[in-house]
């Protein structure tokens, strides 16, 4: 398979400007839509543009299905919405229609979503329902398509259905058993069926055994379900057990792989998903927003410490050890709140009650605080002749790591219980508020050491 | 389906103290191997025990492979290594088997190794192969067991072959076609077989067009390929074009995930993968060493402030500042880290030159920079008297962004080229190497704007 590196979509630009599209497109021919769209990813928006065009309408629709949405957007929209309705989403499948149209401008997305209303066909509905539910819930990330027979039929049918299928599903694993009413009775595995005389009845070796989950499971819920059992297919019912539609893999693992990303970002205080070939206003503002909250408590921090102006004039070295209180406040908060993060997540958080798990988080910071802290406090006796801060130091810093830690832990816990993603107490928001106590304790016990009024 | 919850696990360890076998038994029969891995796990280690020898080997067998390794191996320690073979590797496939193996410690796995030399089956061969690929390689992925025809075969061989597989292999989604020396020659999806009769030859209606990886194709480039072409199952072919083997997609998102949460942890100064759930020890060694590397990071950064102390006593606003410096030089840092570390993970770190690239980083953080430094000046100025620190933090604010982002992006492209995991290169690694020169660049401009000498 040709690599796409640097010199071929350079090639393909040349191809572009000099507007050789016989020949463009004889290369894209060894192409997976895949590996198109990713070369389309590398090109500037004209010569995307200009490629996207050249292409036949069934190769542009399978391209469009793998492109990154931004771009999605950007090649559509010049184009009016019956044409994106018949060139483009006709010949998807459900899910990954709906996913398109989710995307685009209001404007567009209603004209399109009429055209949807007044098709007589099928699939036209199927997109239209699907449109209905959440994004992050099983009804939006099933298709509507599947292979579905009656318990009453036999295998000859089930064939009949795959080879009407065939055009329209390239990933059919499994054909969904339903009752009169379209009820979810069980699933006859593929490689089941291959076994099987055309004249088997169905209900003579169908599985009844089946995992299922509901239109509204909620999408982590999904992968769960998927990756605890290995399931590469997941039929969804409704809320009277009625086969809608299915869920596959590839889905879940985008699913999976975003979320991942997601909560990276929030950990290291990026507000969106970029990547290093974004453009530099779009790399600017996903990281400002981060900043200008350190700004704000950076700015906060400097009036705590500006409390104790007097102090430091007399015992400066109070000011050589702010870096290590915020750091340290920083790393222990951000590890309690990783761990309680990801366990959210993975579901891995165990039934022990608030309190315990506070408790026990105490248990450890105690136990790393005091670690910590000795070192300190030898380092301070043996190294330094400044004891009486080696000693003010060891005791905040004991009391910080306590704090932060136990903090990092709790406020992803409470936002949890208010329906916030606990993900939004990691990085810069922990470490910010973490400063800032950390600061105060330091200084409150400064103060009590060296025996200052207030 | 029975919710497994803190009271059902209670109602479990009730029935194993008064030793009520069959009531167990009974209990567990409804539930799928993966849920009883999760019930385990949520024992402690002498119940668990007590469970597990209660099931039957296949049922075992099973459920140890859903275990998590800690636990698989706690499981272990205690049986001879004929029983581990006998009882549980052998009705395993080759792949979780060879896990399994690879976990061991090292006198039973030279037992069991030679055990399976000893073994005439083609089964512990397979296993033996398996061993010496790498973890992190196709090789190391993938599963010996397939289903392979020869291309001059019809169909009625492929589901003969099937049916001979049917007890082992319970997720088959292609037939794999080679030809006389074995070289993969094409697949047949299932959805295909069906539709042909028993004595279609495969010759006619085989697919040739074929995504494979070979047994040293590393498992980051393996989860690439099978994320783009939206594959459930890949063929692994060794140097010679040899189908030797294939990976199938719930592996991959186990290694994903696995992956995902490896970089989160670093990201968050976390040297293991540990649950809330884990021990009070456990968690505090996965924690310290990152706490103790910002302890020498704290202390350094009190050297880098105690050569001022003369200033600070003259001018203890300088201390104030502090803070702003450390978080800003911190967070800026791991934003343009994270953002390197995550397009490297996803290959989405486009084809620019290091150069290019630092140039363009230096311009966004340039951006942010000026940004934030002029609204602290103006915050100075509006809401201060202290007008020289307030251009002496702006100034200072600025330098320490930039230097801060551009080595947030330049370490990891380094740590990359030099083979070492970049994702190493985030978390309090970068913050702790940022605060000690955000403190020099701050202090040195210090001087320079009171006009101190050194």
């Amino acid at each position: 398979m040709q690599e796409i590196n640097k010199e071929y979509i350079d090639h393909i630009c040349e191809l572009l400007e000099s507007k050789q599209a016989s020949s463009i497109l004889k290369l894209l021919e060894e192409f997976h839509p895949a590996d198109i769209a990713k070369i389309i990813e590398d090109l500037n928006t004209k010569e995307a543009n200009g490629l996207f065009t050249l292409l036949d309408d069934e190769t542009a629709s399978d391209v469009l299905v793998e492109l990154d949405e931004d771009i999605q957007q950007k090649l559509l929209q010049d184009i009016p919405a019956t044409e994106i309705y018949e060139k483009f989403l006709e010949p998807m499948e459900s899910d990954d229609a709906a996913d398109i149209i989710n995307e685009l401008p209001e404007d567009v997305k209603e004209k399109v979503v009429n055209i949807l209303s007044e098709s007589k066909e099928e699939e036209a509905q199927d997109v239209i329902e699907l449109l209905d539910y959440p994004e992050d819930t099983a009804g939006g990330l099933m298709a509507k398509e599947r292979i579905q027979v009656n318990i009453n039929e036999n295998v000859s049918k089930c064939i009949a259905r795959i080879q009407e299928a065939k055009e329209e599903l390239d990933d059919i694993y499994a054909v969904y058993v339903v009752d009169e009413e379209e009820k979810l009775k069980g699933i006859i595995p593929l490689q089941n069926l291959v076994l099987y005389s055309p004249k088997t009845k169905i209900i003579d070796f169908f599985e009844s055994e089946i995992i299922s989950v509901d239109t509204y499971t909620q999408a982590e819920e999904v992968a769960r379900i998927m990756k605890r059992y290995d399931l590469v297919v997941l039929p969804v019912v409704d809320s009277d057990g009625i086969l809608v539609g299915r869920i596959t893999i590839d889905d879940v693992v985008d699913f999976i792989t975003e979320e991942a990303e997601e909560d990276y970002q929030l950990a290291s205080g990026i507000s969106e998903d970029v990547d290093p070939t974004d453009k530099i206003w779009v790399l600017s503002r996903a990281r400002l927003p981060w900043l200008l909250l350190g700004l704000v408590g950076g700015v906060a921090a400097s009036k705590v410490i500006g409390q104790h102006e007097a102090s430091i004039k007399i015992y400066p070295e109070m000011a050589f050890f702010i870096p290590i209180i915020t750091a340290m406040a920083g790393n222990a908060g951000i590890q309690s709140s990783a761990i309680v993060v990801q366990a959210l997540a993975g579901n891995t958080l165990g039934e022990s009650s608030f309190f315990a798990k506070i408790f026990k988080e105490f248990t450890v910071s105690f136990i790393n605080g005091m670690i910590c802290s000795v070192i300190l406090l030898a380092y301070g006796i043996f190294f330094t002749d400044m004891l009486q801060t080696a000693l003010t130091i060891s005791i905040s810093l004991l009391a910080v790591i306590i704090l932060a830690s136990t903090l990092g832990l709790a406020i992803p816990l409470l936002l949890q219980r208010i329906k916030i993603d606990p993900a939004l107490a990691t990085g810069p928001f922990i470490t910010t508020t973490n400063d800032l106590i950390g600061l105060a304790v330091y200084f409150y016990i400064g103060h009590m050491m060296y025996n200052i009024p207030f």
